[in-house]
């Protein structure tokens, strides 16, 4: 096993040297484009690491990874166009940079692309690598639409909630690892173990998310602090004030949530003082801290050597030591 | 083997059979739509024909025929945001009745759901329908993109134009044959054969629907007669005539694409003459007649029944009998 940046370079390496030179231009530039712009590439990573956990040589699983990241630029593609979005990974959005249109095609070259990378497997790995990406393709779908509905929505629970970040994000998360246990042919158990291992962590990984969004320290985290009160978002946090929050407190926090003040200071720390007071911070941590502990239980079910489960642990408290 | 109308009533019932009632309802409910609004269907048709060509019951292959049904769907609600178009089969578009989001991830869906109908299949016969299938898919999107592009270049050869047709319309055509003959396990040769009798015979349907545009009966053409003129379409007849023009014609047929007059009879007429004229009309029937004969010689090739082969004859003669 090697480290997250050892895995990191391989990667990297490889996108370098994967070719999407085709004609015609215009489709294809796009795609090169936002596939240059890099970002973490954690769930490429996670394919990597999924096979070497099961004693297969990542290099076996490289094709698997690619699928995984093409597929995840496909999503973010798209996505911005839907949210209109400006900047992805602090440059100009496929969309922005050249059209609407050109986002929806090259988007949608990119999720059969994807596919295409499966190829290079035997037929009975290219089948359960498909089925896998096609079932997890279509939850992200889902959980985008959840995400859209529930903009317009003032009734989300906290279930709804939790599954709308499950498909939108922790899916993906688990079916990364669960491609490398394919491509190493481990048992169906343990494949499904690290899928729930890497689904645990996902969930865990978005609250985190939606924690630091609020209260995390400007100079480390990546995002604009209070972009989620800011537009309004329904959050874990804001979803768990509301539950914990006497009538009148909760009926303040949702005028607060339905307005656009042009300067946001006063409200995001109001908003935040909220969270605080009625104990919605430390309920969302509890449930990080939750999805974290049920994501490190499912490793001990896990059949295989201790050092490749410390492996897999260590990925994980890296991955959630963002919020200490 | 069946006839034409006997497959596509097989077609509509198994679509209003199959059941797309998952949740968010946002999601799906346009898909359901799309679906809804039938058209001639005669993609997976020619899934079920290609199946039955080789002895293969046509039951078989309706999983096969959904993918290709749901795909070109997809392809339709993505294209129909592109060109901005209001209407589809006379009903309102999904961007349209929805909004562009709606179309643009209802869309992806249907294109991941197309691919999940061909998991009924064996490994061996998954991976082959897979593997043409994302080859197919990706030419189209390439063919949607050389036809954007063509829009604003005026340097458009006919092989290059010739290319995008095939690319947009005709794989499609090839392809559908072809997973029925995968779905039956006939020869690579075969398989290969009813390819390119689909590709060729999709060429010539795609010229005898550029030629009809300009000289088809309004009252049997489905579409607008001189709709390509009115938009200023480059098609083949336009690019023959260019071809064959005086500098002179040549001249004024350029300037006539290049305006929008809102009274169009004018414009309809002088370019029709234009047509006539230059030979471009003689070349663009030519040239169909070119295509079907070529795809006609390529079922000589094939190794099957001779009866076999006259329904597939048949089955050409009727798609082209459009233009006598």
């Amino acid at each position: 096993m090697q480290s997250i940046a050892c895995y990191q370079e391989i990667i990297a390496q490889h996108f370098n040297s994967i070719s999407i030179d085709k004609q015609p231009f215009n489709l294809y530039e796009p795609i090169r484009y936002i596939l240059s712009l890099g970002g973490k590439r954690m769930r490429p990573v996670l394919t990597l690491m999924g096979a070497e956990i099961f004693n297969c040589d990542a290099s076996k699983a490289l094709s698997a990874a690619t699928a995984v990241e093409v597929f995840h630029n496909f999503s973010l593609v798209h996505d911005d166009i839907m949210d209109n979005a400006p900047l992805r990974r602090g440059n100009e959005t496929v969309h922005e940079k050249w059209n609407i249109n050109t986002g929806i095609l090259s988007g949608d070259a990119m999720l059969i692309l994807a596919y295409q990378y499966f190829e290079v497997y035997e037929p009975h790995i290219f089948r359960d690598l498909a089925k896998l990406f096609s079932k997890t393709a279509l939850e992200v779908c889902e959980g985008q639409q959840y995400d859209v509905d529930f903009e317009t929505r003032t009734d989300v629970t906290i279930p709804e909630y939790l599954k709308m970040i499950e498909y939108k994000t922790a899916v993906l998360v688990g079916a990364a690892l669960k491609m490398g246990a394919i491509v190493a042919e481990t048992t169906p158990e343990n494949a499904n173990l690290i899928y729930d291992f890497g689904l645990n962590l996902g969930i865990a990984f978005q609250l985190q998310d939606d924690y630091l969004d609020a209260f995390g320290d400007p100079l480390t985290f990546g995002k604009q602090v209070g972009g989620d009160i800011i537009e309004n978002k329904k959050t874990y946090l804001y979803l768990k004030a509301l539950e914990f929050a006497t009538p009148e407190v909760g009926k303040q926090l949702q005028h607060l949530f339905s307005i656009q003040p042009t300067e946001n200071t006063d409200k995001i720390a109001l908003v935040k003082s909220i969270f605080n007071e009625t104990g919605a911070s430390t309920a969302t941590q509890e449930a990080i801290k939750s999805y974290t502990l049920k994501a490190f239980g499912v490793l001990d079910q896990m059949q295989i050597e201790t050092d490749k489960k410390k492996v897999l642990q260590k990925f994980g408290e890296t991955l959630m030591s963002r919020n200490v």
